[in-house]
């Protein structure tokens, strides 16, 4: 059998490939049949020569006609969707439903139309205006833009019709996506409703390309070509830390989210108050995608109580009773299994689960660990080890000067929420712990699990690092996320008409928001 | 003698060092008499420690305080103008009229006062609500910021007055500031000014602290301590590369401007016009500061002709006519040598100048190199070097395509201009060209010489790799270059009461520019 074929230049080839892979179907255990090809530097070369031309050409390319790419893209999957659900499912064993075909492609495509809007409207570009000295800036594309997607995600996060493909393409650049091997054909088939769209609209062929997989050293070249403009990583933190020295070395903007383990916190009056309903909370963020989430709550913080235990019990029961969801794969289950046996190692100690679970697939049973606080803050490194998947770990603190040693321990993260007492009882609490978290995470919550990540201007998902690399930088929210892959453009005493549409003294875009000497306007 | 003091946590105190340097008198070619301390390891850490305490009080400081201080701190520095002005001309040899007292310093406190108005108006913060979802971002301080100047501005770019400064300031963050070992005195009266005005203002006294010197490896120790939340730096590239893979290493940004050869292109037309007026221009440009400046015009671009010969030439008289001025230290002048013999060792050859000059102090004939579109096209790398002071080499080119070739191999730089006719004869060069140098430099100039560096919201100080390590940011230009020292925070269903004044439903400050469900509104 042939081994599936590369977009490259606008068109499906035979890879320069010596090596295949398979995916694995997660819910039997077993292998795919598709070969798909590890492609050698070759690939990576004509992609890279086929983007920088793209990127010349979409420079000259009319924003509303990138906005239509993206609109056509969308509708393409939504046309695709049920054969694009039934891969995904196939390959990561997610549930149809309610999460592939009613949650995760309508946001995908969401994500998508909202880019298209935003490249319509072309706020995002920030066009500032010193009308006295004649001096003004906007932002522009960066240049072709690799993205690497993560596993857990097979659309809304992928490389080729994910949330930093939107953002990239947006600003106007090509990407080279690498598609993730756990879910190869799913991208496949992304990719080529993404060509259509391009041959429908019009758009350079090259400004979306796919590759599967190439060598740790090729990733690493691919990283350090003086050609790209900036790369979006989604992973795990070993790889990002190793993609990162590369594209650093040459200077090139890389925005990798890397790892975080999403404390929660419980005070005391919250458990007090709705002691079950939280139980539930938890124990529903926890085990969603069993627990393959980015933003999945990894940490619980409690402070000892008889609340608190019948919290706790309560977990460990319905995580006793809810069946293992398969996981995305063998080697998800083996790092899930190792990571387990290092928080045990740390001192942490098994309230249920902790083993492999009997087939069909990779499954692992729903577990929950628990540590105190001296021993959390005695091991803080060993006890703060990303554990991807169904596993939590549940830490006590005897006083709230524990709780918040705590914290002051925490590596950066995306999210951190704290639950507290509607009646107030908490808010002395609060006021003690909430600075300190704040600073260590992207996006802080109220009373909410941190699992759901809406797609809204406001929205962080982001935070310092390791949790990414720039702590200033957003992967979901448009417009924020469009301008990492900006470069700021400054026109100084440029003639009218030679400057770009949005920053000429009458803008070409009425619906444009636009900075003229200090105060924000549209039209 | 005892070495001076370095202010820490709010004194000045001995510093912890076994080792001293002195700066020079560049003009007379003699040391100075102070002696400054080179610290070691136990000043930087008594330093972090404070910073990291200041950088969490500061948090809780409201902004018009921060403001007040920025204004304060001005206003010092023009009562004591005098004498900083007076130490500053001793230690640099700049002219004190038109440059230190009535260019430089005016500038100086115009950015602690830009500083100061946009800490107190908050749109900086770019307060984003989704009043719907009850999602809010805005950004907050990063943490305590090292800030390490050049040698060419004892003022505009010092560590501790500068712009840089002044923009990790406003952001609510301490400054650790590195005086530059070239102005030890002036950087010392500065900080002895922000001292006081701390003092007045009732702010952190650790919130400016200041050291002078310290060994390579401590430098790098410092980059890498997580205590700091970002750093700025201006200077050469080789130091700013090992800055850079430091700071990267443990995931701190860090702002580097680090060279530009800033290529200035005459089309035929404009010399057609007005080319004894641009042969002043030019001249002007590349003398200004000896040379010495991030936007010195050190690569000029024409195409060959009868009135490219004669502006060359009219600008090599100008050189040999005018007196060559002290540069900044005999180290500078050593590396200015090194760098003209560099040159032409890569095939330029010498229009005028090209030796050093007799004192007193240390000054090198102004110089014109010249070299031919062939030979660039064949030592691209080795004629791009950023040849520091007052050198310049111009490239001949015999047609517009061997023209645009140069143009693609330029590096990134900070600038790029273009001077075209008034009569519109270059309009259809200017577009083959503009495209080409738009995206390899930050700001782009028509008619204009690259050396004013307007203190806009618009300006764009910035520039592609390597000129400066993220083409997305600037050091110029408030208030986006704020930003650069700050942290997206989002909240996400927080309860009105505990939200940051700025992203509250009703604004705390009247004055901020906020997005609002996507439509920017003040008030």
């Amino acid at each position: 059998m042939d081994a599936a074929q590369v977009l490259i230049a606008g068109e499906w080839r035979k890879a320069n490939s010596k090596k295949t892979f398979q995916a694995e179907n997660p819910a039997a255990g077993q292998p795919l049949p598709t070969l798909f090809p590890i492609s050698e530097w070759a690939d990576c070369e004509l992609a890279l020569a086929a983007a920088s031309k793209a990127a010349e050409e979409l420079r000259r390319v009319e924003p509303k006609r990138v906005a239509a790419f993206l609109d056509g893209y969308a509708h393409n999957i939504e046309s695709s969707a049920a054969q694009i659900v039934e891969a995904a499912h196939e390959e990561t064993a997610l549930p149809v439903s309610p999460r592939l075909k009613d949650v995760e492609l309508p946001r995908t495509v969401n994500q998508l139309r909202q880019a298209a809007a935003a490249a319509r409207e072309e706020s995002w570009k920030r066009a500032t205006l010193d009308t006295k000295l004649n001096i003004r800036s906007c932002f522009a594309p960066i240049g072709p833009v690799v993205v690497l997607g993560p596993n857990n995600f097979p659309f809304a996060f992928n490389g080729v019709s994910g949330g930093d493909f939107a953002a990239a393409i947006a600003a106007g650049n090509p990407v080279i996506a690498k598609a993730h091997p756990l879910h190869p054909n799913t991208s496949r088939l992304l990719a080529e409703e993404a060509r259509k769209a391009l041959s429908e609209t019009g758009l350079p062929m090259a400004t979306v390309q796919m590759i599967y997989q190439v060598s740790n050293e090729d990733g690493l070249r691919l990283m350090s070509d003086p050609r790209v403009g900036a790369i979006a990583f989604t992973g795990s933190r070993n790889v990002g830390l190793q993609l990162k020295q590369a594209a650093e070395s040459v200077g090139t903007p890389i925005y990798l989210e890397m790892s975080s383990i999403n404390p929660v916190i419980f005070l005391p009056g919250a458990l007090e108050e709705r002691g079950d309903q939280l139980a539930t909370e938890l124990t529903d963020s926890c085990l969603a995608g069993s627990g393959q989430f980015c933003t999945s709550p990894n940490l619980i913080l409690l402070m000892e109580s008889d609340q608190a235990e019948s919290l706790l019990q309560k977990v460990a029961d319905a995580f006793k009773e809810r069946p293992a969801q398969p996981l995305l794969s063998s080697g998800g289950r083996k790092h899930l299994s190792e990571g387990v046996a290092a928080l045990r190692e740390a001192g942490a100690q098994l309230a249920v689960g902790g083993e492999v679970v009997d087939g069909p697939g990779y499954r692992y049973a729903n577990t929950l660990l628990r540590a105190t606080a001296k021993q959390f803050l005695s091991s803080p490194h060993a006890l703060q080890r990303e554990v991807f998947g169904n596993a939590t770990l549940a830490v006590t603190a005897t006083d709230a000067a524990e709780l918040l040693d705590i914290i002051q321990l925490l590596e950066g993260n995306l999210t951190g929420s704290i639950y507290s007492a509607r009646s107030g009882s908490d808010d002395v609490g609060y006021e003690q712990i909430a600075p300190a978290l704040r600073r260590r995470v992207g996006r802080l919550l109220n009373d909410k699990m941190p699992t759901g990540v809406a797609v809204s201007p406001a929205m962080n998902h982001g935070g310092p690092y390791p949790s990414t690399s720039h702590p200033g930088f957003t992967a979901v929210g448009i417009p924020a996320s469009i301008v990492r892959f900006a470069a700021l453009h400054c026109y100084d005493g440029v003639r009218q008409e030679r400057l770009p549409g949005v920053i000429k003294d009458k803008s070409s875009n009425p619906a444009t928001w636009r900075s003229i000497d200090g105060a924000w306007v549209q039209g």
